[in-house]
């Protein structure tokens, strides 16, 4: 499937990156003792092309969706809690809200495919491509109009949040099954065995995570995919939240931003949108670490690091969020700590 | 030595911590899927003895000092090193500056044995128990009085944070050559050699580690201690900054405080502090797995989760100031977040 539509997407100019380093190098800490945070301060220094990147505006963009997957019984808790959650967010009652609002994120719900129909809410985005995909069991999760305009409707989103003012976007998704089809897009797009790519979801069991395993090698089996057509797998084994946060991520790259990546399914939409777009992981930060069984697999895939590793396995963008004060000190830091020669601070004698 | 002044820590009563289970089991998320936070939240409830925590006035207490040991080269650093920092702590130039600030922590420096004088400054506690330390390889680093005083008044610090209404207390320090003296107290009290001890402080190349390393094997061979008198291996072996940690660690557990706990020599005070009163440790969360190389060995010693591993090498509570948000988020998920019932999303189904 051709890529539709089409975004560009430069690598930032790496040339300010010695300039960033220098300025973290002259701040009054011994060198490197800042760990991961001076790695993170020159990649957000060269995202935004600045000696003083700011972050403004943060928010999280949460993508729900429903899965046709779920007839096979991949998943613990009914498709309606998907719809039901969409409903918890709206009232602020999930783990994602309390996150957000913590820190001072603006938290927008999509709806990218929920079965169901709402009512209009002010935090809430219609942006419903169907009600839940198909069962890809037996045939292509979406049609190729479905995923392009799941695509184009994200990175509208993504632009809009941009236009509003954000330049750091979180992504998250609700959607029962979806673990499921985030482990068949990295089986598919990485070539492994959906045992290396299949986890306990929400709790299922032994039992229970051995039949979305076989699910998982049928379905792959099924559709015979090939993995450099990162739009046909998509289509094939996607979900509409996934798609749509490809789109959005892609969006939100395009103009600069900086994309907080959260667990199993935001980074199989990743996964997906590297595919097409290498050049998008170097306006990433890996947030977590995720407890779903893929997710460090996945990871290793991308060569990224995360900043937290806290056994969390509920998405929502609840990593994204709980890291995000870590990625604000990393820009903090930056603007505001004195270097030895402005504090009056002997530097390290020569070794 | 005898343990003077007396503290009185009791554990917690773990019978709330049923209760608190419960209600992290019946909030809107699968079981378990918040991982190391749902441990938190039920170690933050079972600390206040309530259902609904909550932290208040969070407030990092900086402890410096200067020490002896610095003659015999062991950091890359020059001694006034210490004082100019606390000078850079007092105008917020300071890493821990940023992170407090960031996250809304309150600050105190304090000085508790930095050779040389400062002028008053509001946010300068002086509580100077001498210019420094004694160098310990060639005697007691302090004396029994000095030991004794330096924890007095720690305690009393803590208790006058408590009482101006902080019940969640960060430690941090400063102090040239300290990483020698926390891989002093952790090899003398743990029975292990000081290759096990021994890390790069500021930046030690491998020649300056070794050198480090013997300073600490000669040192240790000196003084002969018995790992059964932790005062007596803190007097001998610590900093003025470390044994007033010690004491304000006491104090602020005594007072059913949540302490955080920084890096390497941060935890070296714990680990004085809880070979006199182990039931402090159910008063503490680790913030952090420091890059320092005796960090790690001595967090697996305490048998700690840390929450952070960003390979931090900083110290001056910039990991506890990192880490809070996390903490808060605990906090705050057991109070905010919907449950099952209460937003009306269907339960999983029965295994």
């Amino acid at each position: 499937m051709s890529p539709h539509p089409f975004f560009r997407i430069d690598a930032p100019d790496q040339a300010i990156t010695t300039l960033l380093q220098s300025k973290v190098d002259t701040k009054t800490k011994p060198h490197g003792a800042l760990g991961q945070l001076e790695a993170l301060a020159v990649k957000i220094g060269a995202i935004q092309q600045s000696l003083s990147p700011r972050l403004t505006r943060p928010a999280i963009l949460v993508f729900a969706g429903d899965h046709g997957i779920v007839e096979e019984g991949v998943s613990l808790f009914p498709q309606e809690v998907t719809y039901q959650m969409v409903l918890n967010f709206l009232a602020g009652g999930a783990a994602i809200n309390v996150f957000a609002r913590q820190n001072g994120m603006l938290l927008r719900v999509v709806d990218a495919g929920v079965k169901g129909e709402f009512a209009t809410h002010p935090d809430l985005v219609d942006a419903k491509i169907a009600h839940g995909t198909a069962n890809f069991l037996r045939g292509a999760a979406m049609s190729d109009a479905q995923c392009h305009a799941a695509i184009a409707r994200g990175a509208e989103l993504a632009a809009a949040e941009i236009a509003a003012g954000s330049n750091v976007l979180g992504f998250g998704e609700m959607g029962i099954g979806n673990t499921t089809s985030a482990a068949a897009l990295m089986s598919a797009l990485c070539g492994l065995a959906p045992g290396l790519s299949t986890g306990r979801g929400t709790g299922l069991d032994a039992a229970g995570v051995e039949r979305k395993r076989q699910v998982l090698e049928q379905a792959l089996a099924f559709h015979r995919l090939d993995a450099t057509d990162p739009l046909r797998v998509l289509a094939a084994l996607g979900g509409f939240e996934i798609a749509m946060m490809v789109g959005a991520m892609l969006g939100a790259a395009e103009r600069g931003a900086l994309l907080l990546i959260d667990g199993f399914i935001t980074t199989s939409a990743l996964l997906v949108a590297c595919r097409m777009y290498p050049a998008i992981l170097d306006y990433c930060v890996f947030s977590h670490r995720s407890g779903e069984a893929g997710h460090a697999r996945l990871l290793d895939e991308l060569q990224a690091a995360p900043l937290l590793d806290l056994g969390l396995r509920l998405g929502e963008g609840t990593g994204a969020a709980l890291a995000y004060p870590i990625v604000l000190a990393a820009a903090n830091f930056l603007n505001e700590m004195a270097s030895f020669e402005s504090a009056g601070v002997s530097e390290r004698s020569q070794a």
